[in-house]
């Protein structure tokens, strides 16, 4: 591929490794509405041999291809490739295609943090590639789009960070908040756990009730701290409760920031920060962003409220789990990294209702 | 508006009128994103003076448009006006319209029954135009498709009249079915009785719940006997009885048909039939459609069966009914009238999950 | 146990094989609260060893015992013995269970076909005891109510068949239905597929979305179809469709009859029918029966209607399948074998909302 | 009414004012269960002369009563009002009620905040009869047991501060908690809404669909205050953000407490507190209290983390906001005030799946 100001004059030849869980599934309706580029293959260890448009209801008719094993001459042919995988397989095979000139998306977790030992103390096995940790660039636009420019290696963030670090960066960018003492309340739909064969994912279990999980430790508290300690430069204690929502797309995030000092104008120090971002609005004062309002797109909805002089500042923020929380936000890094407008591609119009 | 060899050189103008339903909110996600056409008003009395991108979060920062009267002079500055009204108001503006040289297409049931008589009885007030009833065409493409190219009006079928009508059409077309005896069992997401302050359809009442209703006699009823008579010239007794299923977009059509003959190849009756349907899609045998693989998207998924050689034909149809079965449709019938390629704004992949 | 004159002396000891399932659950959820019984052993092999009131968080507080191996010998110390297991377990057990004294009810369907080819044709394997078949007594206390209360070993019915079964008794008792052309157009919550460990039933599968399933072939098909056979003696030939509902509990059929006759009084036909019956309400002329009215309640609800005159009966029935559909019947049947009153322990109002 | 040992020789007469919304329903579904009560009178403006069977399906053959005007003579010939209505009704006619020996419980606001002046602030109207708000319990029996079984006049605690005053409790009585910090982010199904004619409640609109409400400021949080303040004899400045969450039934609260001292053992400060109490349960440590798991029972669950040393206290608590939050709760302030047994008529087990 080739482009001289934003003209792509052949298609970008893209592989999906993990095509068969719902971010690949949700990369593959964007991929394939792409203008730019072309999907040369899509692999799935257990669905290899199948036709892809069989895997999914809404892909009949709608690609070629049929799922190959994840064999590095397959992945080695495309000048990009993304992991829609498990955390743990993308380091494995990441080395291999970036010294073959391929550029890598990572969807899971493998590259988001830069201390090994965090990442092996969370995850729970020892990091295949950690000399790759510090040139990987955590894929968060609005936070780091010059280096995405330029990156090989992009770690695509986590759903919840996605929406926690989009609620605090006007804030923490302005040094105001005591990031000792931040609270992220979170919620997901259930799309989040992907799909997974889990007893507890039935219906019949998460339906028509709610529930906390993961109180004592998920792994996305670390990814957010790094982000706020980075802009910050300082020392950060967060308390990140994720629950489960009875829906099947969406994130809320209710934060609650303190403030160490006052400020002026809350809702410009929002609209200012986000001015130029195509994909993060910043909705009027006194408004609640309701999930549905960002379902299928690749948008994040923000209000930002003061009840209570006194009180802490409580940012909400929406996005879809599966768009600007992972597949939207991915096809938004590809879009950097090879030199394509940014919003190509993601112009979709959430659904509603 | 010229178009040559389906190349567009000016944008098409168009009206909305009854913009803030969910019928009207759907139209104008698929026509911001049309490429051929401008949206030059949308009218909603209600919402008269707000902006429009107000009204659904989902529209924040797409549209610059304000909500109007729906007065003449604007819409008569349009090329085509579509109607998301309640039944009774198109047929009120619909003459002055058609006579400045609008085109008009009705989302509405003003225009669907041929006979006003039988309109009356079932919409319970006296019909303000009749004689345009005979001029407007039937907008379900698979059946008119020349027709609706060249009208001035169309009248867009109902959502479920367009799911079992196109359940149906291969094998009524083929003089097999015994019409006297064809039962439409059909089920439908919330959606389908719009944005109605009505406290029947809050969450509180339909959710976790399954009923039937209007099984004494639903509207939908008449126009399905009329579409299945026209195609067979025969007198149609038909069984229909709708449900409302606890989710919010999607309907699924079971329908039974007793056979008067023997058919060879019921499964190639349907690929043959819709071969060359961009919009339909015949699943394999033995498959069962789900309404989620057409969430968004204008397409119609249809398997058949035949379980018992004793029995009837079963088939089962989906359409989400805000697309294929309301604004999807108009607009496919809008690129037929205007000369467009059929697909064109229409090849959204459905939402999954 | 003894009773005298509906006086219960002794709470009679009850065993539960197969308590983790959700049909498991809901029969210690009546059972725990029931007057007259005394939960003696609750077996699951998965889960012995483990409190019973760790399986399910609502039965926290509510009982003292340890799931334990369905072992005999822990059986036979019970009065009375449930199965709450797959299809072919309680057919392993029953007969050393009625040699040693202990009745029998089976919620699987095991005993429901009296005729051991034919459930071997549908269920897949060699039935284990077909000498008990004829003994057996079918469950449906409005069917056969005598019979239940001598028998020793009772089958439970399927849920569909209760659901059809009520909804067609008063009409086949009359002699009035064409039975090879009757239709049973059914939906059920997602509760009646158990907690198995199935993607397909993932709340990212099902919710938001409505299909059919097993067109070509259910199991309870040939169940509905003896119960119909025998009433009318005459050969039976049933359509049966099956869907799935995006909500947890309930099942609504849809029953289209067409008559052999005329029927001078639809309404009376049905009350008369079920006047002295606990637990079958016929609504009044032009309802329509909602799952909800009985969620949790061992009712089924009815409303009859026939909109056109040359049309089929349209029959609405709606149980829990939970309870009037498996947990409910056989607490009603365990009242009825050990001469308690048959609305023991059933007399829960509905949740609703 | 006279009591001996907890045995009722006559039953209690019984009014319920406003029985047509969705906490009357759930009022008249534990009353109608009562085994010392009797529904004297049932009153809704709207529905009167109508059968109150008639309302809601799962009351079908249940109540024999008729809908009648909320007129005094009738509430005067009960022993107990109920009072199931929206705000500044029951202050109206408590004052005569009192005043004719008839005890009154109001599930509405009218006596729950004890300053007149605040109460005017939040709910836009002077109150009715002032010098009653001393006099009037706040019905929360974990908190106000002996004053409850004293009572003339019962304010019910909404669902929200039920939820977050029994999450707090233990940790307030012990004076550890630094109350100017304390978060509470909580969420409700949609029944909490009521059954108001709301377009903003459609399925349509709240389903899939996730966003927090009233940030600016919502009535529950003065009354949270006030409970918290009386306990620990300090002034409260609470942050509370409530959510809206796509389910019917159920709040779950996620509090978050700073401690200004150590405490010794979390775990034991819970289970101690409500060791004696027979409707709050507190999970073993590690748990995630589900909504599912109390739906349709008069029970709190609540666990307790601490995951980081340095940060706050988590308390999960999840009620049935119909039951424990409303109708539930007076049920059993009106044993307590009636001298009955305070777990009677309240035993049922959640409905779970």
């Amino acid at each position: 591929m080739s482009g001289q100001g934003g003209i792509v004059q052949e298609e970008v030849k893209i592989g999906v490794v993990g095509g068969s869980g719902y971010t690949g599934i949700e990369l593959l309706r964007l991929l394939l509405r792409h203008p730019a580029v072309r999907l040369q293959a899509v692999t799935s260890r257990h669905e290899a041999g199948q036709a892809v448009s069989a895997r999914y209801g809404n892909l009949t008719g709608q690609i070629d291809l049929t799922f190959v094993e994840p064999e590095l001459s397959v992945l080695t042919a495309c000048d990009l490739v993304f992991f829609a995988t498990p955390n743990g397989v993308a380091m494995q095979l990441a080395p291999d295609l970036l010294a073959a000139g391929v550029r890598v998306i990572d969807l899971a977790a493998d590259f988001r943090l830069r201390d090994p030992a965090v990442w092996e103390q969370w995850y729970g096995m020892a990091h295949a590639c950690p000399e790759l940790l510090t040139e990987a660039v955590y894929g968060l636009p609005e936070l780091s789009r010059p280096a995405i420019q330029q990156a090989r290696l992009v770690a695509n963030p986590g759903c919840y960070p996605t929406a926690v670090s989009l609620a605090l960066l006007p804030l923490v960018s302005e040094h105001v908040v005591d990031l000792q003492r931040v609270i992220a309340d979170c919620k997901s739909g259930v799309s989040g756990a992907g799909r997974s064969t889990n007893a507890n994912l039935l219906m019949g279990e998460v339906s028509e009730s709610f529930k906390a999980y993961s109180v004592t430790g998920h792994r996305h508290l670390p990814e957010i701290s790094q982000t706020l300690a980075a802009v910050n430069e300082t020392a950060v204690q967060l308390t990140f409760v994720p629950h489960l929502v009875p829906m099947i797309r969406g994130i809320h995030a209710t934060v609650y920031a303190p403030l160490v000092t006052t400020l002026d104008d809350l809702q410009t120090c929002f609209t200012d920060y986000y001015a130029a971002e195509p994909f993060v609005q910043v909705l009027p004062p006194g408004s609640h962003p309701e999930t549905r309002c960002v379902r299928g797109a690749n948008q994040c909805q923000i209000a930002v409220h003061q009840p209570q002089p006194a009180g802490p500042i409580i940012v909400l923020s929406v996005i879809d789990n599966l768009v600007k929380g992972a597949a939207g936000q991915a096809v938004q890094n590809m879009n950097l990294m090879l030199g394509l407008p940014e919003e190509m591609g993601l112009q979709q119009i959430a659904l509603l209702p």
